[in-house]
């Protein structure tokens, strides 16, 4: 496997399993001289953690992440920011019944397809706990954007009915819409690095999301031009636009209005219900899936998706600074 | 700008403007030894040329592919395959009243904003056209696939009323769907390159497109664990499944069903119908678009669809062969 | 194969056969309002053509570059830029003898035994010839380069006797040392992308060049510390260094003094005296071999190496912009 | 700052300061099944520690890799290897009179034109120590080239005379040697990622290192084709080599024979003889740097070598796997 590093020149890499001692992130090419610590972190690691909204697990994570590296006296230092988050309350043992079975839902065929070997505690690598990384990571990224003025904001805009799911011992999904705002026109890059091209990348990266849109997305295909279009004028001197059916992105660049981005989050696999499987060696069987997981994944993955957004806007920006002649040449004059 | 390649090791760089003299795409890391020629090209480039079940532009696209480099004696040789195609019929005349004018819904706002020049005619870079050079990259991709009994195969699954628009000089937008049929389990890569991330970026990099889903995608939000789950059976000594609304892929890996996709065209932003805008210079203005564009893109956009896929799926094939140790060693002794 | 892709943020591809119908490179990531013609091209071209110094192929190449793509009324439009040289003068019955048979020094074996196919024609890929791309490209760097007043030069400092070679069908190598002066300290980055390495990849790259070094290079390795550090003084408020023995790069990252590269050529592997040699279907046989071959392939090689160092300092100063986070917010604010 | 990582499909990331809490190294890529345990990397790190040969640093460092993830009941799983190693002996006091001077052939003064910050202590990311985490790496290559026969083995060929220097509080340098046995032919990429290419940016990328060449390198460009040029003849049914004077590379793929490499380690930087220098405030003064240097880097830098050749040599024999489609079938089938 590879795939464990997301970016071009802001590159976040996680590494680290469910039950592993612990995981993290190495963060390569953070500007130098961001202010950063600790508590800049916290906050989001805390958005992620169990009990956002209720029917979410009841495993204990502490997740206190450690900047091993890349930060001196309270400022980095362009070197890479390495985070580490010990993983505390390992019930491994919950999991050895699932050594020989592959859970519906679950990634357990396809590892074991791919690599003839799999860490089956706790879903191992595929783990939802994968993105405890990706959330130090994304707090990093939201730090130099809030430098530049740049918010990103993610929240559940539908869930099905948890409260009825966790009596039926089932799972529900939802969907999470993310908006950032302050984005300066110019991100992206007109080919395949198309700015929507890569949010959908980030955020169809995150384990339980199978769509992503921009804009009004898959009710575009429903309108017409003459609806969908967003006319322009002007205002203050400024380009503004009635309307961002858009999304924020025209052509695969920012076009200065608020990104809008919407991504569906499917139900929790692991369920208490009977379902029929196979195990590794062959044989049909039925599985009942215990354990302390989360009816509905979605208020937990809130953040993770906003983290996504925040890390691909950084990319983005960045990016973007060597796209004039003028500005180079003013750069280095 | 950058983001014109695509792929890590199955390498697509596109290139070329709408109305300059030609427009095409290298391929580096095609395997050796493939059979090719324009014959396996051309079907593919005649499914996107105007035409395509009506109401889509008359302006006349030869698209003849001319291999460059990368093949000798009708053999791919393993090194980069330049494909060119001329653009024949360009009317850039036309394009002249658009010089200093933003059409609502395209680049042209975002493209001065970020490179501060722009080829206006007939789009540039950010022109549809340039999907003919993804085209002729993807023909190649799919030969690839059809020696592995790989097929991949798209088609529009909802499309508004273009009869209507055309008469009203608007335009609309549909739904495409890919089912790729004959994928090994094991593809994709856990993390940022799950095959879910990968084919979403895909095809989200084509202009028009601005949501992507995989198998059931948002309406997995709506529905139960229990419902989403596909559960495993045995038959024949292979693992299956009762159902595919995974769309082929769990936990970014395939999973040996179909793989299913689905994406969002907005309707063509080009309308005749008198629409608010600005200048360049920072006026308010209004614009009709004249000249010979698609009510209707979907029709044409079935095959790049189906190209971007392939592509995608060349590239995880290739990238999976070294995910074993064993397959190494094999491979060698 | 892959690997005809040189860069990370300016990037370029390039395609073609040394007796194909033409070649060419595709620069993604030039930046946008550079003004550019076939005429910043052509000198560099001119330069890397027979007839540098004597003793070079008697091989017509006209070299004339056509800009495909990328330029727009004389200036660059930051998307990519494809140029394209046509092959006119080829001989490639010339090389039907040599279809069969591996010539010494040369890549024809390997490339048999990689990818199980070769177009033995004048090298195929592997030919001195695809060099013309890349000095297009660095024609193109070498422009960008001249906006910041950096200046990159190269010539021969040490050649093998070539009249005596040519007299007896053999070839000689030599040195070429290159610098770059104007360059601002802080290029390169610390780590694996230090400016040492990617200089040295650069120029290692080309053909025939076997060893790379930078400021004393290998003689350093025989100097002790005192005598191989550069001690600093200050001077009109700049920080200066009294000698340059580390070839303007420190710890990776330029020091704001010349950049100093060396390279060694090695003999231009064909020569028509016999050598032992054997057949593709493993006969032993002998070889000489006759043609339009260069004696020396060290005048035209100065331009190549001259470009694959302004292509690397040019992608190093784009990566640079974003290493402070005040930069970043001073170009967005 | 970006470019910690490494290598295409094997990925190498490197993080930490000399002086942080510790540092490490991300694997991502790594063939799962592989054995492996701790017991493989010790042997590495210890012949990177102080001590090799005399004339080394007195630090102790114990240096103790900790795997942290990618490896479950002794097996590696495909996914992210990450290894941590403690920073246990530092004495960061050592380097407080370091603060706001520039050391003489160190990073310093580049740290701090791109940085606008930096971490002084013991060099911080540029120093001698991140290859630490090179090593830990480089072990786990070693480990898989062992399971294909492939060995690497590097040695000094020539050194200074370290006493003397250790007795006048000078430095010296010299020159390693690295031989890789059993490498198949057809390793490599034919343009811009030649095995000579691939391997010198990975020794040029060690901090000491100003020089690199493979086969005859330097000593070629003096030769005729001649003299330089390895006859082939048949022995065994296969394809063989009176000579090497290539290095095992031929147009940049590997030929089958050793692959030979040698690199310049310019002397120690850090030495106790008074040298000029300025503050980062801008004054000239003088230094004499006190503490526990080595006056002799190259025994500690022969294991690093050694690593980094292993690290590209890993690479490319997996991007060689998918060269022929025969092969890709073959795999699939």
């Amino acid at each position: 496997m590879s795939g464990s590093t997301f970016g071009k020149n802001f590159r976040v890499t996680t590494w680290g399993e469910s039950h592993g001692v612990s995981l993290g992130c190495v963060i390569d090419g953070c500007p130098a001289g961001l202010s950063l610590g600790v508590e800049d972190i916290m906050p989001y690691m805390a958005r992620r953690r169990p009990g956002q909204g209720g029917f979410t697990t009841k495993r204990s994570e502490a997740d206190e992440p450690v900047i091993m590296s890349g930060v001196f006296e309270g400022k980095t230092t362009g070197t890479p920011i390495a985070i580490m988050i010990k993983n505390n309350d390992q019930h491994s043992k919950d999991y050895d019944a699932l050594k020989d079975v592959y859970r519906p839902g679950h990634a357990d065929f396809g590892f074991d397809e791919k690599f003839g070997i799999r860490d089956h505690r706790g879903g191992g690598r595929s783990s939802g706990r994968e993105t405890a990384a990706r959330v130090a990571a994304g707090a990093v990224a939201a730090k130099i954007l809030s430098e530049l003025g740049i918010s990103v904001s993610a929240k559940a805009i539908s869930t099905g009915d948890a409260a009825a799911a966790a009596a039926e011992g089932d799972s529900v999904g939802g969907i999470i819409e993310c908006v950032a705002t302050g984005v300066p026109a110019g991100l992206g890059e007109p080919v395949f690095d198309k700015l929507d091209a890569r949010l959908s990348a980030a955020v169809m990266s995150i384990g339980a999301i199978k769509g992503g849109e921009i804009g009004d997305g898959f009710a575009a295909a429903g309108s017409r031009g003459s609806e969908n279009n967003d006319e322009f004028f002007m205002e203050d001197g400024r380009v503004k636009k009635f309307t961002n059916h858009s999304g924020g992105i025209l052509g695969g660049i920012s076009d200065g209005s608020d990104i809008i981005l919407r991504c569906a989050v499917k139900p929790t696999p692991s369920i208490s219900k009977t379902q029929n499987t196979v195990t590794s060696d062959g044989s049909d069987t039925t599985i009942e899936i215990a354990g302390r997981h989360d009816t509905i994944i979605v208020p937990r993955a809130v953040v993770v998706v906003e983290c996504m957004v925040a890390i691909t806007l950084v990319d983005a920006l960045m990016e973007n600074m060597h796209s004039k002649i003028q500005d180079i040449v003013y750069f280095y004059k």
